[in-house]
C-alpha cells in the first residue's frame, strides 16, 4: 500500500517525526546516468523553511543514495534513497497529545490503526512527499532521455487565477506562481491569511511536453485515471482535472472535440489524452488543494476519549500548502509517465521484435 | 491492465462489436447471497435503447453467471459473468473504416497497438462499462451486508445545475436527474443538442452512506485517490472532485475545516475522507463528463494514411453520455469500497485476533 | 488470487461441475496471429477420456474466443476464452456429499470458505487446468515468434525412470512418455494400479529451447522461483527441481559449476538459469506428482460433522495424474516465459531506446 | 520485482559492496510489539564470520529501524530497516574484474543489464538475504501472536542425511544441523571440501507448527506454490519439496493419502497442505542447495570480451552455503505465512462480520 507504479515502481517510508524518510525505486532501466546533484536540487525546490510562504521547519533534506547506482549509472537493481530528519521538534505537539486536529488525518489514523502517534502528522504529513520528489527526480532523468519534460506551477491562490502560464517563471517564483502579473496579489492573499492565523487553498497546473503517442494502458491503467490517482494522493488535494476539465462539460461536442489536420490536432481541450492513451499533445492536469487545515485559531474538536474540547494549534505550518504541492505534482506526473513509458514498450509485437531482433 | 482492485478485484474483457463482454470478480468472500435478479436489474438501469435520451442500440444485456456461485451463494472462487452482444451492426462504421473520429480513442488505439478495429469503439466503447456494472452489483451485495449503500445521479447537464439532491428520484428519472425541479430543463438541453446533431456534457454525484471509519490504505491506496482513479477511468470523464472539491480551494482553512463535537463532525466539506481514510461521514465524489464526441456534424479529421478528410459520422450514440455514466460511477464506487472493506480488515492486530481467536 | 503473471497475465475461472471454465489473457502484444486451431489442438492434447490411462469423463473441451482478436490477430485487448462443461455428472458424488475424500482439497476448502460444494473437485479439480492450457497456447504462439519452444513429457512413473528424453516421441505417446524403451513398463504400472483400484505417481520434465539470455527479474521475480511457483501450482505437484536439481546437492562445486568456453557453457547442470536469469542454455524443470488421491478402495475419513466414516469413492479419475500434467506443465512454462519476455524488454535504457527511437 | 507478498509485503534493496542493504515491510497490522532485540538476534544467527564453516567476511549486521514503530509498537505504516555494510573489501575482486565466475550470476547480470559491477556478487550476493531475515523476524513476531512457530535446520550435507530432526538442537549447532548424530560427519565433509578449495551442497528442512486450517489462496496464490517460489528465490536453491515430496511419487495413492479420524489426520505425507491450503498439520518444506559456486580451483571461463580464460578465484566464501540458508528459509516461510494469514482473513463473509460487527 506504500508502493506506486507497476513497472517503474516506488515505495516510500517514514514519518514526519521519525528517524528518516525515504524511498526505494524499482524498475529503473540499467544504464541511466543518475545525477545525484539533480536529485538534491529537486528536493531543494520542495524544501521547507526557505521563505515566509512556507513552514519555518528547517530541514536540509539531504538525500543519500544507498543502492542501485554504480559508477554514476543505474544498475537495474533497486535505488534506495534516504533522508534523515533533523528538525522534528515533537515538543510542539505536547499540548494536543490527545486531541484531534480539525481537517487532519489524526482522527482517521487513530480509529483505523488504534495507535496515537501524537508527534505530528506522522505518516500523513506532507513531509512524506519529499520521498516522492526524490523518486520523481529519477523518473525525470529517465524521461529526459526521451525528450519528455514535466513542469508545474501554481495557477490559482485563494481564487486569484493566473491568466497566463509561464513555467519557466514558476521555477524562480517563491510560490511557484505561473503568472508574474498576479503573483503579488496571490502572495498578499497568503500573507493576509497567515497574519489572520488562517490559511488559503489553490490550484496547481502540471504539464508534460514531448510525450509520445501511446502511453496509457486501458481499461484500468489509463494515463488519465492513473494521473488522477497520483494527483489525488498528494496531501490536501481535493480535485483533479485533465485538460480543460470541468470547462468542457459545459461545451457542446462540436465545440469540444479536438479536430485534426495534417499538422496534428487543431486544439488540445483533451489535455493530450484520448481513451486513456496519450495522443502526442501536451499532457495537462490541474490539481486543486484545500486550505491548509493547520490554522492557529480556536476550533471545536474532540479528544481521543470523546470529550469536546476547544483546540488552538501551535507549531509550524505552510499557510498555503499548494505551493510546495506544485513540486510534488510534478514528481507524481513524472513517475506516472515513467511507468507508462515502460509499460507501453511491449504493446506491439513489432516493438518486442526490435528488442529481441 | 484490465483488472482493478487488490483484494476485491475484477477483470473485464470484450469489445463493443465482438461476441461478448464480461468480467471475472475475484476475492468475493464466501457465503454471500448472490442475487442474480439484482445483478440483472443493475444492468437494466444502464442498458441502452430505453428512451430518447440514449443511443438507439438495442441490447438486452442479459447476464449469465458462469462460475463462483453454488446454491445461490458465493463460494470464494472467482465469479465469471458474461453478456453476449446482440446488436453489433458493424456496418454502421464502414464509411469511416480508415478515418479517425475527432474526440475518439481510435486515433490512440491505432498508434499504440498498430491495429485498426474499425467496427466501432472496440474496447474503448462505453459498452465495456456494462461489465463494470455487473461486477459493481456483486460489490453492492457485499456492502449491503455492512449497511453501506451507494447512490448516484446527474447533478448537472450543459451547465444546468441541480439545487437539491434526491437520490431516490434519480432512480426513476430517465436521465438519472437528482433534482426534479431542473430535470425538464436538463432534458430539453439534451434534446436540443441532439436535434442539432450535437451533444452535451455534465456531471454526476456519487454518494456512499454507512461507510465505517477506517477505509482507505495510505499512502498509495488512499480512498480518495482510488476513487479518483476509478471515476476517471469511466469513458468521457474529465474531472473528479471529492467532497466540496474545487469550492474549498477558495475557502480559508477556518471555513473549510470540518470541526467536531460529541455527535460527530459538524460539516462534511471533506466528503467523508481525511488523510485518504474514511471518517464515518458520507463519502461524496463528483465526476465531470465531456460532451459525447460522436456528433453528426461535419468535422475536420485525418485518415490512417495521414490524409486530411471531412468526416460526418452516422450511427447510434448517446447525446448525453453522463446519464448512463451515473450508473457506472455508482458501480465504481461500490467496487472501490468493497476492496477497501476487505483491505482494512487486517489494519489492526486486534481485528486479526477476532478472526483467528 | 486467480491471476498469474505480471505483464503477460492470465486469470482463470470455473469449477469442474459448473457451467463453464475459462480464462482471460491480458498483456498479449498486438499483432500476434492467434491460431484458434492451434489452441484447440493444445486442449485436445490435455483432453480426458481419450484412452484407458485417463479418466473416462468425456469432455470435448471446445474453446471459444470471446474477445481480443480481430481478423485473426491479437488487438492488445484481453483475450477471453471459454470452455463449456458438457459431462458434469454430479450424481457421481451424491454418496459422499458430506464426507471428506482423503488426499483431497474438499477438507481445506470447506474449512476455509465454509461452503460445501459436494459436486466434485469444484475449483480444486484438475479440470481448471484446461483453462491454463488455453492461455498457455497463446503464450506459445508468442514465444514461437522469438524462436522459443517448450516441450514436456513423462520422465518417471511409479519409480520407473526414463533413460533418454525424446520430446518428439512424448507428443505421440498415450502417456506422454519420453522414453519409448520404458513406456510399456510405465503403462503396465499404471494399469496394474488401476486394476487394484489404486493410483501411481511420477514426474514430468519440461524444457524450453531458444530462450535468450536475460529472462528473469531478480530478486523476487526470478525465472527459477516463478517456474517453481508455476509448477507447484499444478494439481498434485509435490516437488520441483531446476536443472539437475537435487542431484547437484551431492556434487562438489568443482563438479557442478558449468564452466565456459568460447562456444558457450560446457555443461548445463544449472538448467539454463543463473542468479534467477536465463543464461541462453535450455531451461529445464522437473515436476513431481503424487499418486492420484481418488482411489476406489476403502479409506478412513470423517464427514463434515466430524463423524468417523469409511469411504469408498466411485467416479471417474485418472489413475496417473502426471500424464496430463505434462501438458499443463508445458503450458505453465510457456506462460512464465512469455511474462518474462515482456518484463525483460525494459531492463536496459538501450532496449527502450530501440523502441522509442 | 524486488518486492514479495501481497498484503504482508516486503521490498529489499542493496548490494554486497554498496553502502547498505535493507528492507521495507508493508502491511504489518498496527499494535504489534516490535522487539528490536529479537530482530537483531535473528540477524546474528545468519551473520557471517562466526566460525570456520562460513565465510570470513566480518559483518556486524546491525539493524536500524527507520520508521513504522512508535513506542515499541507497529503503527500500521511501513517499517523500514537498514543495515550498513562494513567489510566490503572490493579489492578482492580486482583480478577478476572482467571475468565471469563459473556458476555465478555475473554472466547473466552483465547480459541482462549491460552493466558490469565487478565488486562482487552485487545484488545477486547472498548478502541480500540479511534483509529477508530482518523482514522475516517481523513476520515471526506476528505469527507468534497466533501460536505459529517456524523452525529450520540442515538435513543433509554432501549426501550425509539426518536421521532425526531436532529443531532445538539446530539452533545451537554451528552448521544448523538437525541431527547431532551425523553433525560431525557433516562438518567433516564441509571442512574436507574447504581444504580441497572446493565446496559442498545440501538440504534444509523448514517446518511451521500451529498453522491454522485455511491459509493459502488458490488457484494462483496457493500456500505450496508460494512456498516453492519463496524457497527457490534463495541463493543457490535448486529444488523444493513439500511434505514427503519426491518420495510420494513412488508410493501408491493408498499408501500416500493421509487418512482422517476424529483426532485428525493419521499421517502428514502432504506436509500440511491440501489443494494449496493449510490443513492444520505441520507445514513442511525441504530446500536443496547446490554447492557454493565460489571455489578456489582453476576453472575454464570467458571474459566480457568473449576471450577464453582460466580463472582462479580469491576471496571469502562459505564452503557450504546451505547452513546460513537455513536461517533464510525460515525467514521466507514466516514471510509467506504472515502474508497468507492476512489474506485469509476475508475468505468468509462470517469472518468479515466479526470485524465490522
Amino acid at each position: 500500500m506504500n508502493s506506486f507504479g507497476l513497472k517503474f515502481r516506488f515505495t516510500t517510508f517514514g514519518e514526519s517525526h521519525g528517524k528518516a524518510i525515504g524511498c526505494v525505486v524499482d524498475g529503473v532501466p540499467a544504464g541511466l546516468a543518475i545525477d545525484e546533484a539533480f536529485i538534491q536540487s529537486e528536493l531543494d525546490r520542495r524544501r521547507p523553511g526557505k521563505n515566509k510562504f512556507t513552514t519555518t521547519r528547517k530541514e536540509s533534506d539531504s538525500v543519500e543514495i544507498l543502492s542501485g547506482v554504480f559508477e554514476g549509472k543505474s544498475t537495474g537493481t533497486p535505488i534506495a534513497m534516504v533522508i534523515f530528519n533533523k528538525d522534528q521538534k515533537s515538543r510542539d505537539y505536547s499540548n494536543i497529545k490527545d486531541i484531534f486536529r480539525p481537517g487532519h488525518a489524526d482522527f482517521t489514523y487513530f480509529y483505523k490503526y488504534g495507535i496515537r502517534d501524537y508527534r505530528g502528522g506522522g505518516r500523513s504529513s506532507a513531509r512524506e512527499t519529499a520521498a516522492r520528489v526524490a523518486a520523481g527526480a529519477v523518473a525525470k532523468l529517465l524521461l529526459k532521455e526521451f525528450g519528455i519534460e514535466v513542469a508545474a506551477g501554481v495557477v490559482e491562490v485563494a481564487g486569484i487565477e493566473a491568466k497566463r502560464l509561464d513555467f519557466e517563471y514558476a521555477r524562480i517564483s517563491e510560490i511557484f506562481a505561473l503568472d508574474p502579473a498576479v503573483e503579488e496579489a496571490q502572495k498578499a492573499a497568503i500573507l493576509e491569511a497567515k497574519e489572520a492565523h488562517d490559511s488559503v487553498g489553490g490550484a496547481v497546473l502540471v504539464r508534460a511536453k514531448g510525450v509520445p503517442v501511446g502511453l496509457g494502458e486501458p481499461i484500468y491503467y489509463k494515463l488519465d485515471s492513473k494521473l488522477a490517482e497520483a494527483m489525488m494522493s498528494i496531501n490536501a488535494a481535493k480535485a483533479v482535472e485533465i485538460g480543460l476539465g470541468i470547462e468542457v462539460s459545459r461545451l457542446r461536442g462540436s465545440q469540444n472535440n479536438d479536430q485534426m489536420a495534417k499538422e496534428g490536432f487543431l486544439s488540445n481541450n483533451a489535455g493530450g489524452i484520448l481513451g486513456g492513451i496519450s495522443n502526442g499533445e501536451d499532457v495537462v492536469a490541474k490539481v486543486w488543494f484545500k486550505p491548509t487545515p493547520s490554522i492557529f485559531q480556536k476550533q471545536r474538536s474532540v479528544d481521543i476519549h470523546g470529550n469536546e474540547v476547544e483546540v488552538e494549534l501551535k507549531g509550524r505550518h505552510d499557510p498555503f500548502v499548494a505551493a510546495r504541492g506544485a513540486v510534488v505534482a510534478e514528481a507524481m506526473m513524472a513517475l506516472v509517465l515513467a511507468d507508462m513509458l515502460l509499460l507501453n514498450a511491449t504493446s506491439k509485437l513489432e516493438s518486442l521484435k526490435k528488442i529481441y531482433g
